[in-house]
């Protein structure tokens, strides 16, 4: 056990590294979810950074993204220090990120505890998600475990993957009298409603929600453990952080990993694997349907941003920044302006913006809107 | 009979007065539907105006449209005479219109005869409507008639009213060997599908067009007969017609005119109207879906005009110009971007688009884009 608290070793790492393409036209390739004001005045990203508050100081919050959204990331969000937005030269999943992530807190502090979160949910209650992340650096500071967040599921999602738990987790040297953890019988994937609400009636089960806590030595020797080559990349980057060859470096370094999510490379392989009941409202808000169940509607449940006028129309969202929208007679509409393009689909297919950002990649003429 | 041919006293009188409003954001104040080229290159005016080539010469091709369009129809329209577009300094439905026409014409010509046409209908085989009004206008410098066209119904349409035909018509100092022509019993409102269907098994139909062909004289002598104020305003206004002070003049005539359509005024009333077969091919575009049955379609039956991406998409109407619209699992929507506004309804709303119109003009922010 370390003498200082184990907040004085703490790091956060947000992992901001998509480009949101469910959110195009107003997500580009510039201009990434992250960095749009979906939910408030501030952008993902910010409200990300700003739910660190009193948890986290500022000099020890990471950003990864990809190493072309640096420069607009600094841009967009000036509280973060610009040297903490680290630049992923190439994708390499979220495994990867995480084991860049480890060898930048281990280089800074080689006590160092940092807690994996994203620009992509929305919370709610926030001391609550302060108090849990909290003590689960606390925990990961003080026992070898890894630590993912588990949400105690609010209806029988089959939206989530899932954390079966097994039996209590009793940590040394940590308070978790607010924050119970278990152990972790196993991950599983997305159910169907059946599955779904079978797990709630067991007691047993939360949402993955991709959030993780670990000291940057536990999660180096789970790599060692179950992805050899990542402990290695971690051990050969940590000398050149901060340093002029940091970039060389790291793309040597990154280019051969594979592509393996955090999930799949260590969470569902490792033994040592703990959670903490999140208990605080939370959401992973990946399009737009998600993003306007937080947003404010109308009595006819249409969520509007912008100039809109609506006659007989129900749930739709349509964002009109710059001009008016007029509708009439529709229903479950997504209708989204931004720039030069506007996007219309149903709430139902609004996964499937994906596709057609695909299909204006292959024309040359639509690349300024991308 | 007159010596000359009764061409060389044919005027033709295009009504385009509306805004046209099932046609915004398109359509504006300023750039009403008829100005608008929604089936060509050319202009719903123009189309109307080029129609006439070969049948009526330009200067005796008059345009009836509000006070406030005639310089935006002058500048749109090129081909017209200035002093051939005349202003109607307010609103007063088409009996007026049609008696404001009446008294320009007998000004310039005491023997005049003339069809009313508007900027309303899109049409086929423009022989065949050449040689119909051509007939037509032989028929009304040699008879006492008023002749009106009707049109071979296509199908049993429940979007006219139709004119019930009695006996043939034997017209005198006419050739109407290739347009037949018959006396008419009635004139009947839009009907329903199964009474449509019966007028049409009986044979003795057509749909009313709106279009008709008289003479001055016989015009201006049943609206004596019918609605004598019209006869006394057509009097009083002839002697100032190309002064200096025909704009005084018919704005103290006009202004007291009942508000009521040439239907209800004369046809329904007059006795001595006779229908000439129109053959050609013939509809009223009065909204969205109608323009959009006379163009082009893709396989899956949308019309899309400009940058339009289209995915999993049926049957829609998207007007793009100058941005890029994708559309992802929508069916029979209509899309249309103009300037700064966007309307989005249903095919079957279309009709009220007029409604978001007239609840735009209550709010001073959007007088702009109206």
């Amino acid at each position: 056990m370390s003498a200082s608290s184990p907040l004085d070793h703490a790091y956060a790492v947000i992992l901001a590294g998509g480009y949101g393409e469910r959110f195009w036209p107003l997500s580009t390739m510039a201009r990434p979810k992250q960095l749009l004001s979906l939910l408030s005045e501030r952008t993902m990203l910010e409200m990300a950074f700003d739910r660190l508050d009193g948890l986290v100081p500022h000099e020890r919050v990471l950003v990864l993204t990809s190493a072309d959204l640096v420069e607009p990331t600094i841009a967009t969000a000036p509280d973060l220090r610009p040297e903490n937005v680290i630049g992923e030269p190439m994708r390499r999943d979220t495994a990867a990120a995480v084991a860049l992530a480890a060898a930048v807190v281990k280089a800074r502090d080689p006590e160092g505890v940092f807690c994996i979160l994203t620009a992509d949910h929305v919370m709610g209650d926030l001391d609550l998600f302060r108090d849990t992340i909290r003590t689960g650096l606390e925990v990961a500071a003080n026992n070898d475990v890894l630590v993912t967040i588990g949400i105690t599921p609010a209806h029988p999602s089959t939206a989530f993957g899932y954390v079966e738990t097994g039996d209590p987790f009793d940590a040394q040297n940590a308070d978790t009298s607010k924050i119970p953890f278990h152990r972790v019988a196993r991950f599983v994937e997305k159910p169907d409603r059946e599955t779904a609400e079978g797990y709630l009636a067991t007691g047993r089960f939360w949402w993955n929600s991709g959030m993780f806590v670990w000291s940057a030595d536990s999660v180096t020797a789970s790599f060692a453990a179950h992805r050899p080559e990542l402990a290695e990349f971690i051990n050969e980057l940590v000398p050149f952080v901060d340093t002029d060859g940091f970039a060389d470096a790291l793309a040597a370094g990154f280019e051969p990993l594979e592509k393996i999510s955090i999930d799949y490379a260590l969470m569902e392989k490792a033994d040592n694997i703990v959670m903490a009941e999140g208990s605080f409202s939370w959401d992973d808000v990946g399009s737009w349907p998600e993003v306007a169940n937080h947003l404010p509607s109308d009595e006819a449940g249409n969520v509007t941003r912008g100039d809109v006028t609506v006659l007989d129309s129900a749930n739709n969202i349509v964002l009109s920044d710059g001009r008016l929208t007029a509708i009439i007679g529709i229903e479950d509409l997504v209708v989204v302006h931004a720039d030069g393009a506007t996007l219309i689909c149903p709430k139902d297919r609004a996964q499937d913006v994906k596709k057609i950002v695909t299909e204006l990649r292959a024309n040359p003429d639509h690349q300024n809107l991308l």
